[in-house]
């Protein structure tokens, strides 16, 4: 057998935590949701120690008030981030773009300002050809301070961009993860652990790998390392955190559903119901199975009926989410696991403590 | 956050233990794959220090005469199963069956003779009541010495099991295993966790969580455990083992496929063109893409068609297989983890020397 030297040794352990001094191992970060993740949710995780994410989305026009929103919560945080800040010129939180729509010259400009730690780039029409200018223009007006995340979801995909983009960190998303992903792929069982050989086996220069995709607790994150990942992400969990910026409805909705595997699906009707037709066509996304869904997929109703349907649904405020309902839930199968709304602060210091826990038996 | 006290903690461990004193820990199965896991690899998996498991499957016709040769086997090894048998009378192999085919007088009259050390009931056609007098009869005839294991692959699935059979293990499915399984699930990263926590909350008796879907290493083997497993089945892995009953053409196609999440998919093409049509709705299989895949779902080929050209290809023999070919390979999304054929005791050595490294580096 040949499996390839673990990624979570020292020397990526230390070039995260080089790079992001205020974290704690193991790495946690938060999804940079869209609309979801603003800059509280993003600043009270990076305050706890892990890396917060802000959501830059596909339509960046809100993104510079939330960095700047950002930077004001981080002068006013009692955490070791203020003083990270003041020091280093460096922002301690880091921004999410969906490539496909994102506009390039608006999100340099904006990262020229504000100095983000980290630049999530996902989603792209043509990968990895139409990251290239991305990658170039952030390093370039950062001198490399915003470090380079790339979302991938395939052995092939993390290949190519490892190969043609030398990114600094490879977000592995596996199957289990909720919101957009790619509609075919494994779990991070194998995904994380084959990406790991496949890049140990071309000789690249060490990139961290972070897994998504079903993580929710400390049993996640210590999972996500024994099979080779330097750290995880959560996106569902902190759906249920009280920095979320969440409906009620949508919050209520993930508290309630258990048993992912088969109360969420994937599927593209929570977006053709919604008007977003523009993800390029590898890309799904996993929410909670709900009356868009079970009407689109099981009884073949048309998307202009859904949808029709869908704009009616949304008068009806918080009581438009439930599996009768019609707004989207995005989840993960993790989505049973999360059964209370408690702020970031302690999810973050939790999900670390349990994952040493989940370690220390062997010991 | 309510996360349930670990499976793997010492008394569910000490009951594995118990009832398999040759086997090293953590526990390390060999899946009971039909027409492949014969006697021999059962055999040499038990010998190495795991559990090896033979597949009864739907038709139990040739059980008797596996069970026999696993026997002779046995009497003749000069590992520490022979002294095992030859003083408690349990054969250290265990025997799956496909319950909604599997017929109960025979399978019951087999057991009471062979004594295997663990009954694996999967796919009745009606969970748990078909069940039933399969765990009530298995342990009639062996005292309680043949343990019952029975396969889900939901958190409803484990709880209702859990509470009306009571079984010694539960496997716990996820959607990246081979062959069969249910065509709705979350992988391990999430199913196994959030059952941990279902029969904890309940507090029904300690049932022992084993992983099964993705595993084809010690890193899986590893996350196995801090998710919450007291250990771990493999079955992918075991196709390219020196003793697995496999065809050259099968063996190849699993040692050639990578990039699982892409290269494998789940269907039921793979039973109809074989003309096995008795699988409960809920199930469906995950094979290597093939051109019995492609033709039915991207092409919208019929059946007919589709079984007639499988026929054909059966004469081709080893050359059957291969992505432009017709022949099933079933294998999980680990499939690009295995790239040799060794003995089945290596892997076994292995993949749990692996596991016990994946923690270390955390002491």
């Amino acid at each position: 057998m040949s499996i390839q030297k673990k990624q979570n040794d020292m020397s990526t352990n230390s070039a995260l935590q080089a790079a992001y001094p205020w974290t704690k191992a193991p790495l946690l970060a938060s999804a940079p949701m869209l609309n979801i993740a603003t800059a509280p949710l993003a600043v009270a995780v990076s305050a706890a120690g892990g890396l917060g994410f802000l959501a830059g989305g596909f339509d960046i026009s809100s993104m510079e008030g939330n960095l700047e929103e950002a930077v004001q919560l981080i002068k006013g945080s009692n955490s070791t981030i203020r003083e990270v800040y003041a020091t280093s010129n460096i922002l301690p939180i880091g921004v999410g773009f969906l490539n496909w729509g994102a506009d390039l010259l608006k999100a340099i400009a904006a990262i020229e300002k504000y100095r983000p730690c980290a630049a999530w780039l996902f989603g792209p029409k043509k990968l990895p050809d139409d990251l290239r200018p991305w990658v170039e223009q952030i390093r370039a007006v950062t001198g490399g301070e915003t470090k380079i995340w790339i979302q991938v979801g395939t052995v092939a995909e993390a290949v190519v961009v490892a190969e043609s983009l030398d990114p600094d960190v490879l977000v592995l998303q596996g199957s289990d993860a909720g919101g957009h992903g790619l509609a075919q792929s494994a779990s991070i069982i194998t995904l994380v652990p084959e990406v790991n050989d496949a890049l140990g086996a071309r000789q690249l220069n060490p990139i961290s790998l972070i897994a998504a995709g079903g993580i929710v607790d400390g049993r996640g994150l210590a999972a996500s390392l024994a099979l080779g990942a330097s750290g995880a992400v959560m996106g569902t969990r902190f759906l249920a955190s009280s920095e979320a910026k969440v409906a009620r409805g949508y919050q209520e909705e993930v508290l309630r559903a258990s048993d992912g595997g088969v109360s969420t699906a994937r599927s593209t009707v929570y977006d053709r119901v919604r008007g977003i037709l523009s993800w390029p066509s590898r890309y799904d996304g996993r929410g909670v199975v709900n009356q868009s869904y079970v009407d689109a997929v099981e009884r073949g109703m048309g998307d202009e009926e859904n949808r029709a349907l869908y704009a009616e649904e949304l008068k009806k405020g918080d009581a438009g989410w439930g599996p009768n309902a019609r707004l989207t839930t995005y989840a993960g199968t993790g989505v049973g696991l999360v059964t209370e709304v408690i702020p970031a602060a302690e999810i973050v210091a939790n999900v670390i403590e349990e994952a040493k826990n989940a370690f220390a038996w062997s010991c």
